[in-house]
């Protein structure tokens, strides 16, 4: 049976710590898998490369910049393998591009659009354990080196598990599993056992960085089981799975936060139609990704339109909108770093009524105030001041009884949505 | 008309040094040349990953140190090609294995056995400076990626010169050309201006370090025009040419030392046929590369074998010959690290007699006492103690006239030789 392990920067950040996951993996193929591991360039080399190239160009050709930081995989790659040979066994380290992951051109951001494991394959086969580059592909047209985007290994792991119909995905980091919310914030958080892939992507997509979105959403597209769990233990960690049917439901999971959005706001533009669609797809077609949109009630024919975007992006959208303030005859257009977004997220939550507003009176007793609210079936997110994000986080987790102080069935099940 | 340029780390050594560097190539390319690029690693880049393989493994696996070490020239290679855009200009950087350098599959120390250049070619028709990695091939049967030795960038850019049918190979150094002798030794000592390639073969293959051996061999079997340079200034340097029929021919174009090598005396063996055969097949057999090989007049039936070889190889090599002790029958084996090779190299020396006269006597009368000797037709070698090795330069160097006090053309063709 196969099995995909992927290990990050942080697990491989130094000799000593690859010589560790080294005995990990030999671990694996001794109890009898076959083994696939998907490991991210050491430590803070990504950074480093990032770093030299901008000292050469503020904005470095994107072919290149993906040549210079796919030499960061290569280097743990090749280092991991020489680890597992000092036990005795064969290893082999295989690029993006040898490993099969075709992706689109794009450059940074490129796309998985076909796996082609045949190396692999015939590798494992051999008896041999697969060292594979995370984050790096090659493009099928031009046949240039591709990256995937930053936290992309975890997209790597989880691709390469659904192509070999892996028995699991192991995700190994510093932390030992998804928690009920920040354990630096909340000193009750509890970690999960199981959450759904849907679950997981709300989180994930709302601030919770132990796992790269992109591959909760291709573990969910192919039903790939997904263990997250600590490198530097030995403990279970937390199973991210296809939702079933018949699953006593938790109403809720867990709290995110994320403190990396900036709110924008584009005030008293007339209320009419086109106006919100001239603005964002101006902003879409600088792929500028827009996070939460609030439209408020007209107002003397006006309207107030806020969404919520990454800090980084912040400036550049506030230039384009400024082009176009008069054409869509706004008064001002506003940029605010001071926010943060508490989302609570559960499958249950959609068969529940009651718990936004749970959620709401718990933020409001505890003094913080509301500047935006999103919901979907599963999440309900607001927007706080940046200064309220913690204690924000702390009423909601124990509002909804989610600590590790409670006994964890009750907690789980019954969440006291009130 | 296609010029071949080759920068060293030190040329490479940080992103400042990279966007000089890129100057010139633009400057090259502004000139009118289709300009191919061959960069290495920068500064200590390949030692250092050397030394984290070491911290894993004492003896790495041979592919996986490849693709180790091969991150190195994709880092500075990417980062040229950043700074070259920056001038406006378009620059493409090929791994060595997408610039068709195809290899055979010894790991470490791979040869060419082909050059397949069609994306050089495209790239250039596109009116694009082409970067290319040195150092590192690909594979023919196993299409894994291998790298040719240390220094080998040399090596890939004199191929590539070939291959493209280029003008000139131009190779920028930290130094400005080739000297009569080491600078650092002889103050005296002057640059050539020109310079055969079996002259520079027998200097290069003697200790001096301003080219690789291969690369030269490569260069002379093809015809290939080098021309060795400062990266750093503008000085027109040393062309390492064919040799011309009717070149006024210098006597002597300079002295050369070593080292880097070991004396190895196997004493006292039998004087019958087979034995000498016996001891250097079992070292050719390890890959311990033999330098001089010294027999002395046998004595009571037994006589002594002396070698110099690498120092890296010394204790290896010993341990293999401890071995075969008994069976050859030898009466002690020695390893004497503290000596050194002086070369006198010329190519006018085959048709003047008295040239090792005359550096035999120099020597004498330095008080430099000569261990071993050996000869080529255009090559003299002796082998002193390490700790005399500067006054035999010094001596050897003074005694042929070869600095530049004395006018250069008097020197270069009437060079004294007594």
């Amino acid at each position: 049976m196969i099995v995909v392990q992927k290990y990050g920067g942080t697990s491989v950040a130094d000799t000593d710590r690859i010589t560790r996951v080294a005995e990990r993996v030999v671990q694996a193929k001794r109890a009898g898998h076959d083994v696939v591991v998907v490991v991210s360039a050491m430590g803070k080399t990504t950074d480093h490369l990032h770093a030299q190239a901008r000292e050469i160009s503020p904005i470095p050709p994107g072919r290149e910049l993906d040549m210079l930081l796919t030499a960061g995989e290569r280097i743990s790659m090749a280092l991991l393998a020489m680890a597992i040979h000092e036990h005795g066994l064969s290893a082999q380290s295989l690029t993006g591009s040898q490993a099969g992951i075709i992706t689109d051109a794009t450059h940074g951001k490129a796309r998985i659009i076909d796996i082609t494991p045949g190396r692999i394959t015939e590798a494992l086969a051999a008896g041999r354990i697969v060292i594979v580059a995370g984050f790096q592909g090659v493009s099928r047209d031009s046949k240039d080196v591709t990256t995937l985007g930053r936290g992309a290994s975890d997209t790597t792991a989880v691709a390469l598990a659904a192509a070999l119909g892996a028995r699991v995905c192991e995700i190994y980091t510093d932390v030992d599993g998804v928690y009920t919310a920040d354990p630096r914030i909340v000193a009750s958080a509890r970690k999960l056992h199981r959450v759904s892939h849907e679950e997981m992507l709300e989180l994930a997509a709302n601030g919770a960085k132990v796992l790269n979105v992109r591959s909760v959403e291709y573990a969910r597209n192919h039903g790939v089981a997904i263990h997250v769990r600590s490198s530097f233990t030995y403990t279970e960690g937390t199973w991210v799975v296809p939702q079933e049917e018949h699953m006593e439901q938790a109403i809720i999971s867990g709290v995110a936060h994320d403190t990396g959005e900036g709110k924008l706001v584009i005030r008293r533009v007339p209320d009419k139609p086109g106006v919100a669609a001239r603005i964002f797809t101006l902003l879409a077609s600088n792929s500028i990704n827009i996070d939460m949109i609030v439209q408020n009630v007209s107002e003397e024919g006006t309207t107030d339109i806020s969404c919520t975007l990454p800090l980084d992006d912040g400036p550049r959208a506030l230039q384009l909108l400024e082009g176009l303030r008069e054409e869509i005859g706004a008064v001002g257009i506003d940029l605010d770093p001071g926010v943060a977004k508490v989302s609570l997220v559960g499958a249950g939550m959609k068969t529940h009524p009651g718990v936004a507003a749970a959620m709401f009176t718990a933020l409001s007793e505890a003094g913080v105030n509301i500047e935006m609210i999103s919901t979907s079936t599963i999440r309900i997110s607001v927007v706080v001041r940046a200064a309220d994000v913690e204690q924000a986080v702390r009423a909601v987790h124990e509002r909804f009884g989610l600590g590790g102080d409670a006994p964890s069935g009750a907690t789980q099940r019954s969440g006291g949505v009130g």
